[in-house]
């Protein structure tokens, strides 16, 4: 399979990239742009020189849609609202990792993202898809929308408990942390070395645009209350950690809840449950497609803490669209992604 | 003054050294030590290289008495039990930084700590001092036990509401970030570095001995339900952060808390209240005696969220046992800790 | 092929398992250890969990020649001398990642390692193989001593430079970085975060042990003078910078010994030699097999500057060792090491 | 003495607030800008809240020479350029911290800083002055020029050595690396954290501009030739070690060259010279004016290796600053300065 990637120049786009360069299906047919055409990528990734010879080309979707059998829109929010509509009209697949056909309700999405929602339209359209969570299969969709990082960290670890109905409402509380990558290249006074290095950040205070998206989902758990969601800075460049607090409902123990996890993601090959008083550290699936999850139940308290930690440039980013355009085109899920952690 | 300190060669120990170096009134008498006596303090600790010439000296409290005005006990918990009471015999002012005395209750300290607790006669004696939440003076205390380093965030993030008897029982959760330092000179295979760089760890989970220190702080404040209290490791030196969720009574504003911060910290130096929308960074009082604060009201979840940051090994340890032995003496609180924090 | 690996638990033994899982020719049979017999690898490494499922075994030099096709060492040194004859007499094959046979010189190796050195019948035995410095095929050899990380790097860059005979005697200055996992799981207090984060330090001046190993080839190379060669570790996980100042002869110009440099490394997969006036970084060869090259020519000085840049645990170790059993079987020298580096 | 500081919002501005913040001498007085006149400094330097209440003043040399005693420029290199002729003119006392008067040959400063120079008239009144190597006082002087960070750490660690004749000519290498602070608050791709975290770069190959100030300096202790200089990159926020590589003449021993360092140094309170076979760490001068020096000779190569450590915004910048302006005062030369280092 051919695959274009639209946006190879940021982080998300260089791990495409490097799974894409090992993955037994697709090959990489082009990389697009829209400001850089003409440069070889490996002017902008030292790291890619000599494994990925290809030259930016400019977007044109009627040839896209000629020369690539999957296009990942690997571009900035925004971008892609107007972008992908214009492909999938031309007749491109496409998996879209941006925020921009996520949120279903347009009022949400403009509230959050404080910026115009695509059309209502090519928002029906597009697939929600993550992938462990889905209720019927995406073989054979034309457009998928790609989950956020957060969002997929934290939903993970939740949903057992929400969709068994026994998380209770306005319980939740999560507390999520982020390497710094997931800012991407911005260049921003914030964004540099040394206001980082050494640093922990709260950022956006009950202002997150991943919040719509984590309650959309939960909705269709029949979890309906707000969720408090606080985003944090980790001087480290990879990984997402969600620490989710909330109440139990039907006086569960430790194992029943644990029980419970283990049941859930039984047959799902990238979330590892760890045992009964087993975290996760993220560094622990860095460079990787897995989710690892631990689970505890305070008695004190009633309270149940789920740890949930993934790669927010794989399984937050790039190597889920990966396994969504594996499911889109019947390919074992794992096909490409069966990696080990790059550790230490 | 003359200033012994017993467990020098900890990282507690150096800021100690640190500060009091520059101190107008206190001067290093002597350096104690269970272990190396006979050893030049800069063979341990290059950076103190022809600042501080003391030879570490072995422990013998009446000599102790003797040649010092005021004793720190910077020692791992557990040594101060024994210590202390030694000491405090032989005449000794004692300011204790571990957490031995903190607790009252010997059946709490016993269950957390998962050791013996020291004699409950030295422990009444013991006067728990955070000196901002502080109900009455130390002037002239002999003996005082120095707060834990995320009680002190975690307390001096809750108090004003918890005073003003504004936290809804039971609403209470707190995220808890540190650097690494606060394991100090542990060797052992998780404190190394390439385990921990690049890595975020969650950590006895629901056992942290630091929550009957902060649940029996709230007590006092008539809050009498247990708190969620969870402690994750940050790959940075130094640095708290506790994220603190809670539920306000009585239809406060975002402004009228902040205004009741501002009000309950209007003459604590160290403690910096910022603007509303604003939050502070655990680099902002790096090497300082500051303790940050930030507030944000969610109308969404009715949810407040408190920032409050601090360098562990200084408000959070040393710093604060300086503070605290400026107060003992009746000097200024500030004496010796107005510097700047160091940035970036 | 089923692959043995004794030292699993350490670094290079992770990055073994890791290149090993995705390998197309061979797969993990048996991982053993002198002191763990019985537990599972993830237990020790979490990032495995559900990966490498293999329990730890003992040692037993008959039942390892009968359950594997090749052995890897990736012991402590000093542990290789005694266990290699014992697997090499029982049949099996060996790639040794220790120092204990790369050096031919039994004096030597006693002096820079200060331990005794293995027998000199199985030192002879033992082929040291760079494969891009090979001068002959190793394929079909039953014991290959695989080379350090610093003398891979620098070899690596000093070569073609060498073999030409255009360095001046006694002009070779190599000013060495590397991270910190060069010193493995070590648990001392010189290698803990707090002691080793944001601090850069020199050590073993003048006295590092791979020092002779650089020599020995060097000498191969007719270039016969001592070099000075000094270690610094940098507060990073991953990588080894070379930096080789020498004079060269022979008048020639920037672009001439850029040149050298390309033909010498033409058909060699894992080096990549940069274009002139570009210089590699570590983080461009994070976790892959390549060995990145930049070359600068100072007219005011004469002096040449040779920049070499790998990831230490891979082709300065574990991953040179797949890539040495690749060639032993008369596999293509990169299966299983074709993999992108990780960036960012 | 009332303090003017130009630049206020740089890093080297940073440490000048926190330096006078606290010196017995000097008071800040104001701050002036080029663009953000009217800005509370604790908008941009959080960690200065309730500490430098100033707000930022435009740039008047009339009124800045009525309102200051002495005015500190920590502007970008270039802008002083034009500006300390103005203010000198207008009667202030300049200490000036770029680079723009260190170069005494308007020539040489073109070709390695790639910009005009600023007029000969002005260059020649401008006392350079990296104090331990002064010939003279500079009591009184109106116009310092302040060393460069590269430079200090280098000078100081070569001059015993150059200033008594015993290097061998065209012997010099110096392989200097830096913590990232030092290319300040620049807003650039290069800069960002996910960029330079777990990287070490080599930049200006040959070409950097703190070469001439080095060599210009040499000369004047009679070493003549061009030396080789390269600069890398460290994963870090502070520090700088230059790793410096000379021939000695004379047939010294080591523990000879030792004496000479310590002979030389004696009555310099911030220079510290480590015993024979220790070595300085870059955390050891952290946030201090220190600089600290190690010496080995190789009797195989017959080369001496030097390392010397400085903060770079302090005994690089600000602190030496600071130093100079004290004596340009007639203070002791340590005061304000006496701090220890912050370790860990």
């Amino acid at each position: 399979m051919r695959v274009g990637i639209v946006g190879a120049t940021g982080y998300g786009g260089a791990e495409l990239l490097r799974i894409i360069h090992s993955h037994p299906h697709f090959e990489i047919s082009s990389l697009y742009t829209s400001s850089q055409q003409g440069k070889d990528i490996h002017k902008h990734y030292a790291h890619l020189t000599g494994i990925i010879p290809s030259t930016l080309e400019e977007i044109n979707p009627i040839k896209m849609a000629q020369d690539t059998d999957v296009v990942f829109l690997a571009v900035p929010t925004g971008v892609a609202s107007q972008l992908a509509p214009e492909l999938l009209s031309a007749g491109c697949i496409v998996i879209d990792l941006t925020g921009d056909f996520r949120i279903k309700n347009t009022e949400d999405y403009e509230f959050w993202y404080k910026r115009k929602a695509a059309s209502k339209e090519w928002i029906d359209k597009a697939v929600y898809s993550l992938p462990e969570l889905n209720d019927s299969s995406i073989e054979g969709s034309q457009f998928i929308s790609n989950p956020g990082c957060y969002p997929t960290a934290t939903l993970l670890g939740i949903a057992p408990l929400a969709k068994a109905k026994m998380l209770k409402e306005g319980s939740v509380i999560v507390d999520a942390k982020s390497g710094v990558s997931g800012a991407g290249q911005t260049i921003s006074l914030g964004n540099i070395y040394s206001e980082l290095n050494e640093n922990l950040k709260i950022y956006k205070v009950n202002h997150h645009q991943h919040i719509p998206e984590i309650e959309q989902m939960l909705k269709q758990f029949d979890y309906n209350s707000p969720i408090t969601f606080q985003t944090h800075l980790v001087p480290m460049t990879r990984g997402i950690m969600s620490t989710i607090y909330g109440t139990a409902e039907g006086n569960l123990t430790e194992e029943e809840i644990w029980q419970l996890y283990k049941d859930f993601y039984t047959d799902k090959p990238f979330v590892r449950v760890r045992d009964i008083g087993v975290f996760p550290a993220t560094k622990e699936v860095t460079a990787s497609n897995y989710c690892d999850i631990g689970i505890s139940f305070d008695e004190r308290t009633g309270r149940v803490t789920i740890v949930s930690v993934i790669d927010n440039l794989m399984k937050g980013a790039a190597g889920q669209a990966v396994q969504n355009a594996n499911l889109v085109f019947g390919f074992e899920e794992t096909a490409g992604l069966k990696f080990s952690p790059v550790y230490p």
